[in-house]
């Protein structure tokens, strides 16, 4: 375990708790299974023996939890953030784990899928248990909340839907929703990256360091191809490669994943939950706003208690909303 | 009949028949139903008595005849665009007719609906007779062409699915195709602007000279339902005005308007034509280009003979591609 | 003359009083000599004898009078918007002319040059006069009027700063002024588009309809040095061609054109105008606001009377305030 | 000394040389005077005893050393890029500094200023003593190059001009250079964030972590003015708060800090470089290609031995180019 930043008076501690993973170990894109976990231990940790809260915290598509570290000048990193949430008493001391389900293909949104490998596994039985056990956490879902923005929203309701043995807390900002919206409005760009062969467009991608305007287009439909609609280590697309014609039945494979889709599965999980929170910004530029909106429409169409907000803002530049969820979760512990 | 631009040396002139239509009379938004009818005669029309082939050129979406002889500093309008490719000899002398299909709600797509009038009627029953019935046209499907852009190019379409027996020629430029990408990627904006009632929004936006940057989308989505899911007087939106949802029975109503799903209803028609052109920017904001590919296969499909062409720009700024449908055009007249 | 737009209840007529000019007849660019003037007579003009104060409305860069009548869906050509006024009886009949002083180069900034022509004598010893003479006038300083928009607000200054005895009330909305800012903003693009020579920078504009994105900022850096800094039928542009520093010689005779550098030489004649207004949009991409700011306070430096009004917009789309212009300029007739 | 990354087989290690500076001890802003510095440590350096050249790394405008440590997906960080370019055989192993000059105001531009702080004597007095004497770099100036991007390329030039004893290598991508280009472009926006105070516009700045569109423009002339114009503790903006007319008198300090005007000061120094390199985008949004271009010619005006290049990009997103420079620094050692 490397301390990555060390302890000073009034701030907390970031530690790398790097491991190796049984199961992403021989995962299909040959990603390597030794990973990092940075652990934010809040100020105070190393003079006690107390136990702590535990909060998940889960990267957008192309993210991993070391980002959230990354040094900016104007806005806090997500320890900076928490000594001050935490300083102002705002926010209960609380251990923050960021782990790093990074692929080859961007992302693997934390689900399990053949063509990428079985991330939701990896962070249900092997992260959270990891952590439990090696830092003083209050090992109990009561006191283990889940949250990210974007991918790592979704990733965050994936918890809420199929594992709310695990996680009691969870909080999405911008989760990817209704997919119909907020993937398939730039077919026409990621086409025209692609350019007929998706694997020979991620070989160069990764080649060429300066990117081009259609790559991220086209490095999302792959990515969530990967892990929405693969076929067997291989993907399907969702569109024709040669006119952008949707293929409706991939298209279907990918509606399954669709947190507004499965809230019906799994009435009786989230009602357990003791917070669910989604919120958006009003002019997101995926539509998440709106996919935020319908998801909260299914939830209460089924008596699931939650809360939803909006606010003024875009997609992009929004850690500040980190503050609301982080101070939810604070509210919302036993 | 008004002339709008008289003859000079060399070049054509420019004359606005202006008339009362009865199909467009008691129309149900109370559009005026005396309309402007620009047509261009060219250089030679009126010191001869020669017979011209007549092209219909049909505008976008919240445009009107009249705009294609808007002044600009570095590009052509219609007419000296015409003069230009006459002189040249790269197209014979023809008649161009430019009527006005516009409405309070900025277009009609050139069809019949409740909501909006008549205007599949107008231009097929009163203006193409009327351009017939005043100016020295070859009054024959053989020689009698339909050209447009966007909006205009959907209505060339129309022209070509459901009219192949007044139209023997077909020009299509980033015509409305494949409605799922076409229309639908700006739901949300839309959404703001409308702020839950369509009306209200429209007749704010007609009193306010100063656009947000949402209006657009907005008034697009509801000249669209207005035209496509009509119902009676009033129109049924393909969302949900609180959430966003797809109203997929409505959409299913806008779909039955796609090309793309109406080439099959219209085969022999289609494979009359002398000339049927699609084309489309290969960087269409609206991805159009897909739009035109889909449509092109499914024409193959159907052995339909067309001619297909992409060319690198996007929607907007494109008026020099009015040369190659008036070449075309030139080229496959009897 | 030729009646562009006929006469309708309750709304004026345009004409174009086509003429020969001799002020242009032989200019350098080898221009035509032939203008069109329109003139927008008020409703009732035909069937009264009474004089009209009379309106110069001056385009901006790359304008000609013919694009204030330019048809559009939402927003009211020039002679529409004066029916709507006078209708509304927020302003009194007055007639508008809208000369053409487009050259090869884009414009002429209302001024002379060797190297575009004589364009300010066109204005005030041609156009003038021919106005007055062809219409019901009053023809008097005192009842005629200059407005304009951008280079066309310039051309406003001008008329205040030297024909203070032809124009008695003068408005401008985003007239070019200090130049430091308004011009020099987009040196590198205009650099990278000449590529080493304006001529033929100039002569493959012409020769292509599609435009690149720097070919603007590169022909409003030729234009404007064919009128601020001629040299005999060519020009000096303010920067170095090869590496963009600035030539200081070339540029102190630009600013020899300045309107905020021009003031103290025609403080009596700005003091006898009857209505002196300048306006900018407070978020002006080329810093026009800021620019109509340093003149307001050279004007109070002065004592010379004036209106200076900000508005919360950009440069472009901005005819809306054109109702102000007219209303004013209405106000502070005799 | 903290480990910030630790050693791997083929990787080197990031090492931060935490440390109180004497010299930014009291500086006016009251910023911390602990300061880190992260060093690189190329592969082997802990088994071995040899000595490496060292490079020192310098931030643009609101950045620090760490930043170029931050994470991202399809980018290496600076440690990565030289890990990669030592095992391909591009570049020697040479030991890396990345020192923080950051300031309150958003930078120092590795100047001393009465109003930010020497860090032109940090730099230079501490950092490269500290470096030297903490690890085994070849202490010498012709083994100690300085490089950097935007504001960081900008304190490499002025290593160059004032402190060629220290670095014999310097390599300048984008410096700023030619401040009437660089700089001058956004007074507007800065005019409208500062909103006649600049010193409350800082404070609230800090405060609001969601930032305006117009706050770095306003950042960027406050922090150029307190490092180019201080006044004792506070400084003059170069343009007036009202009207936004540039304040010559003030103009005229910053230019004696512009590059283009320093060269002939310091021609000796500047022929005494093992190694000096310009290079920008021949996009860049600030027209620093055309500053380097300007650069150049004064150095060929002296007959300054320099390499100057061109890329095809903008000022942003272009780490990749320092491939370039730490492959021309490899070459020109020793």
């Amino acid at each position: 375990m490397h301390t990555f930043i060390p302890e000073e008076p009034g701030r907390g501690s970031v530690v790398n708790l790097r491991h190796e993973s049984e199961i992403l170990k021989g995962n299909p894109l040959g990603d390597p299974h030794g990973r990092d976990l940075f652990v934010y231990l809040p100020p105070g940790y190393h003079e006690s023996d107390e136990r702590y809260p535990v909060v998940h915290c889960l990267t957008g598509f192309t993210g991993r939890g070391r980002m959230l570290l990354n040094d900016q000048a104007f806005t806090p990193d997500l320890a900076g953030r928490m000594d001050r949430l935490i300083a102002a008493g705002r926010v209960r001391p609380m251990i923050l784990a960021m782990p790093d389900c990074f692929t080859w293909y961007g992302g693997a949104q934390y689900i399990n899928s053949t063509a990428t490998g079985n991330y939701e596994d990896y962070l249900t039985q092997e992260v959270v248990p990891l952590v439990d056990a090696n830092f003083r956490t209050v090992a109990d879902r009561d006191s283990r909340a889940v949250m990210g923005k974007s991918s790592g929203g979704y990733g965050a309701l994936i918890m809420a839907l199929r594992h709310a043995d695990l996680f009691g807390l969870v909080c999405s900002t911008a989760g990817d929703c209704y997919f119909e919206y907020c993937y398939m409005q730039d077919v026409s760009k990621a086409l025209r990256a692609i350019d007929g062969d998706p694997i020979r467009f991620m070989k160069k991608f990764w080649e060429t360091e300066k990117k081009g305007k259609n790559d991220f287009p086209a490095v999302n439909f792959i990515g969530m191809s990967a892990c929405y609609s693969p076929n067997g280590k291989a993907f399907d697309l969702p569109f024709d490669l040669d006119t952008g014609e949707i293929r409706r039945d991939v298209l279907d494979r990918w509606l399954e994943h669709d947190p507004v889709r499965l809230v019906e599965r799994h009435v009786e999980g989230l009602k357990s939950l003791r917070l669910l929170f989604i919120d958006a910004g009003s002019r997101d530029e995926f539509a998440l706003d709106l996919g935020a909106r319908i998801l909260s429409k299914r939830l209460k169409e089924h008596d699931i208690p939650h809360i939803h907000e909006e606010f003024d803002d875009g997609h992009f530049n929004i850690s500040y909303r980190q503050d609301r969820s982080l101070e939810l979760i604070s509210e919302h512990l036993p």
